[in-house]
């Protein structure tokens, strides 16, 4: 952190400053940076609120360096485990996959046999479903979760599903093993903390207009109820690009891994918004070091009650998961590779090396 | 509506699609779009969810023309009002305007004098604060609450506060007069239903992402529940531009406002983040058609808690009040010569007929 | 500037780095910021290219700090003056008009009386057209530009019309009074390069991806040349809303002109792409500073050959010309009461202080 | 195309413009649309302006559907052939690697060696360089040009160089096999039907703000001229994300690949502007069917005299050239099983079904 403090603050002035910090139990150093004179923190300050050096008489400008997500960068855990799949650390890349909403017992049942029989680990099932208009289909509410309880007693298949509410992470709770926070809540700070308290694994996925950073503090909000089971979900960003529903920013996926261990995964099916994108997509991001694919599944793909047109069918989740198979198999040979020829350098890009905090400077992007 | 019906569909086809239609109590045309068979639907569908027309067999796609927001666009009443404020309906333009978090009573009380004085009509103050960062001053919680009303008490002016979960309602609800939903739950809607239920003017802020069309379901989330005093605030954009905070798109005000009837405020504080920025921003809002002005307003701008880089002191809300006076009277005379010369038709532009909806197809933006 | 030096680099490698620094003719002081050493180098650096600080040993990385466009930011005259008409410098807002395209002579002229007559002080008309399509209508090409002329001599009025090669350049020179760069070509730093070898105003666009920074470099590259009459116009950005046909950055208006004293017009026309919205974001651009507009006229506007879905009638210019009027009489009186009342802190931000670069350090945005 | 006309036109008039649309040469279909009379238009009018159909008295509004860029829809060669090394058209994807700067004659003749060495097989190196800043390096110009044909000459690697104007054109005309058309100068199309005249391949960039519509569009602009060798490059697009230099859209591989036989090339350097996420970017634009990668290479990265944040070691890209090879055996044998399974349909997707040309109508996004 560094304060920059005012012009013309004297001498006198900087000892004042000097001697607030150690009152707050912070040391800092004099310097100067550029024009003006600065107090260098390096202590680790991260968990201490800005306004408490702010409000210092003689400082300017408070510039925090690096990242204030402690519980996130230092997460020593890299998978989320439930009884019979691990997430992340290395494992095969799992498939999540389901249909949007559920839409009724047969349905689902019969999917959760597809789905299982074909590859995928966890069963996706919307019952609580957020729609940009009040007068679409907002899911089966308690009777979608009964539902998703039994497909997952008859296939052993782990489900996850949305929660918008303290109420509904209620009536969820003994329905569902891994709560989900779609990208609409991912900024709704209070559900964040409501999930946190919980001891089941969150599925947390980045919001429309998140900076990675963003994504991460709120990771950090889940974590600092003493939950560290989340799972992040890249699932688009909102561009000026029409052609796709939101644009997959796949290089998320290597940025992610080297700030945290957290597991990360990807959902194509949501950041297309068209099923004929699904499976390259699906391709892309297990190619770039995703722990999972999180995918919409349906029968009759065409006729899903929501978001239809993304909806693949089994026989398309079959292709994909053993295109994964396909893909796991090249990694762990060309990691193995790069192992044997002791390239620890460039491996890390894959592995987890952090990338830097840069220090941006307004004006400086000469490219 | 136009449901476009599958290729090689056939007479009979067409006609199974028509009978389903009237079972629905909906009439249909059948008609040919380029090399597709439609039926058009004319008939108010609005509220109809999508898929009990998707799912009629045949049915390959189903385009919705216009928007689906009933209430917001049928609107009657152009007007919230308060005990002693008037926002919109061509009343005067208002401000509201106090500090980014309430910090403590004698600021607050110091402050609700300090801009009551120079002629904001509404206090503003956050009590309960969403912060990116889980370790940064979340506001005093129901202390600052009670000291909103102390400060409503003294100064006679009304309050509007943050809310950000049905707790927090609950918790405000004596103690606050409008009730904010700010930016970053602007998709939450069990939140807008929530706030939907309550008797209270509701002020919406655009969430960062939303499109016009996002924003306005929004409050029809809210409207759906009975309560249709909302106001609209528009406060920025995420863009890639980084010299401000987020991007004002006061495009939005003449497109709200030629929508719908509900008021339309602006805030230049968050969408631009610097204070040196709040009045030009402020007079551009003011000129374009907005209802009022939303201001982050501090004694010691710079020390300020939160948002300190964009706070404004209050003689410079002292400026900005009297900049609207004086726009405001110019605007007035404005229309005024306006009517006189009977020109009708570009006037709608100001008082509000309707953007069309665009039929967009894609591959036919010839710029 | 600053050199953030290797780690470990030592107390040799420092005073290396200084020595090869002063061959360069530059002095620096070290310095630590956080846990790098660095060289703080505060003498006049802006012209020298990046590559020779960071290509010295023990560099790790150079962060520049503020703007490299020096003749942007010392520009001295603050307007461009043709022989009737001069833009900027605190003369009254200007409006630019004409068509989209210049269709034919007589069109031409007859709406070069029209916009004269309702108050419009330059001539704007298309001869080279750039188009999404190549199969659209690109302009009359050299006979536009000699009915553009023959327009000018009618009327008096100056024209501006745009060019996209050198070739056009040389076309265009005899014939037109301005030349235009379009946002497509603001990154064609040849065809800026050429422009500012010419004697003639240069109206430059921003481009729909450029950041204020890249705009202002833009004008750099023209002002190198040894042109200094440029004229910056703010068109809108690409943004994610559909409802405009780009989003208008008005804040850019008061950032521009708070880095440089070149003239800031603002395009309605192109940034919403709806002539309904025209008049509201006039007076908006009006209102918050812009040295003028530049719209687009046609006779029969919704028979425009090109961009008719924004072109606007002779009626609405004279509707928008008296806006202008009132508003500047207002902004008049304003500035005369801010004046008057000493508030020299805050007229600041009107009448052109420097927005701040700010240090901008990752992760440190904590709002 | 559907023209929309006017609200009562009545029948004489309906027939008025089927009349003058027959004059045209041009048959359509009188219909409704939703509350409007509309012509459909079915033949191919696709090459004939809009503004021959917007201006027929009786027409209010023209629509276009699907794309106007039919030599980009038509084109038959799959691949882009040079004396060595073919691109796209199912062959092995490709390696474009080099110094973003050609700095010397030494350091590009034993870079051309080193990523030959290791795979590459198109040398790339700018002689004339875009730079936002006019202070920076800005290429060794005609001398660069040379050094890249000795380079070529000595390796037997073709070369592709990135050229600005007509006059650079003309300068590397005798020494480049492959004309550069980069990112910010995608719209100068004045420069795209200079280089549609010359017989040499394009290498075109997507520009940051460029939907994939108007890049299609651009690159119909260099085949107008008669050159069909165009390969398309995505590099990355401007997004509000600050972590990456732009954000890889690769979406767009697969959508291109749907809509056009043109190659399709991914440029992971630029797109992230971090040398860290060029291999795992790499993998995935191979994973999800690119044809090939353009990589910035140098012998000392971090004192490359341009981009030096993103250049790669020829070590890095022996690493990548292995990775390539790994996965293109993968994608061989998963498309090979998706082909003896019969499975035609989704296979689609990635072997290049076009992606819908889709009615989008406002405000009918229901998510």
């Amino acid at each position: 952190m560094i304060l920059v403090l005012e012009k013309g603050i004297g001498q006198h002035g900087e000892r004042e400053v000097l001697v607030k910090l150690e009152a707050l139990g912070v040391s800092g150093q004099l310097g100067r940076l550029y024009t003006d004179t600065v107090v260098v923190i390096e202590s680790d300050v991260q968990t201490k609120p800005t306004h408490i050096f702010s409000q210092i008489d003689g400082v300017a400008k408070v510039l925090r360096i690096g990242q204030s997500y402690p519980k996130v960068l230092e997460q020593k855990e890299s998978s989320v485990k439930l009884e019979r799949v691990v997430i992340g650390g290395g494992a095969k890349p799992i498939i999540i996959a389901g249909p949007c909403s559920v839409e009724g017992l047969d349905q689902l049942l019969e999917l959760a046999d597809g789905v299982k029989s074909v590859g995928a680990q966890v069963l996706r099932g919307g019952a609580f479903k957020p729609r940009t208009s009040p007068y679409e289909f907002c899911g089966l509410q308690e009777a979608g979760l009964a539902y998703l309880k039994e497909a997952s007693l008859e296939t052993g298949l782990p489900v996850v599903s949305e929660v918008m509410s303290e109420k509904q992470i209620e009536a969820a709770n003994d329905y569902v093993d891994i709560f989900q926070i779609g990208a609409r809540n991912m900024y709704n700070y209070e559900l964040l903390k409501e999930v946190g308290r919980t001891n089941k694994p969150v599925l947390l996925k980045r919001a429309l207009s998140a900076t990675i950073d963003e994504f991460l503090y709120a990771a950090e909000y889940v974590m600092l109820g003493g939950n560290n089971q989340v799972i992040l979900c890249e699932r688009g960003i909102r561009t000026f690009e029409t052609k796709t529903r939101n644009t997959l920013d796949l290089s998320a996926v290597p940025i992610l891994k080297s700030l945290t261990k957290l597991p990360v995964i990807v959902d194509p099916s949501h950041a297309t918004g068209q099923r004929k994108l699904v499976r390259s997509m699906s391709r892309a991001a297990i190619a770039c070091g995703a722990d999972g694919l999180m995918l919409e599944v349906h029968q009759n793909p065409s006729k899903s009650i929501s978001d239809a047109e993304q909806a693949i069918s089994v026989e398309d989740l079959a292709l994909i998961n053993s295109d994964l198979e396909a893909l796991y198999a090249a990694l762990q040979k060309m990691d193995a590779q790069a192992k044997s020829t002791g390239d620890a350098k460039f491996k890390e890009a894959v592995e987890g090396q952090p990338i830097e905090g840069q220090l941006v400077l307004s004006g400086s992007a000469i490219s």
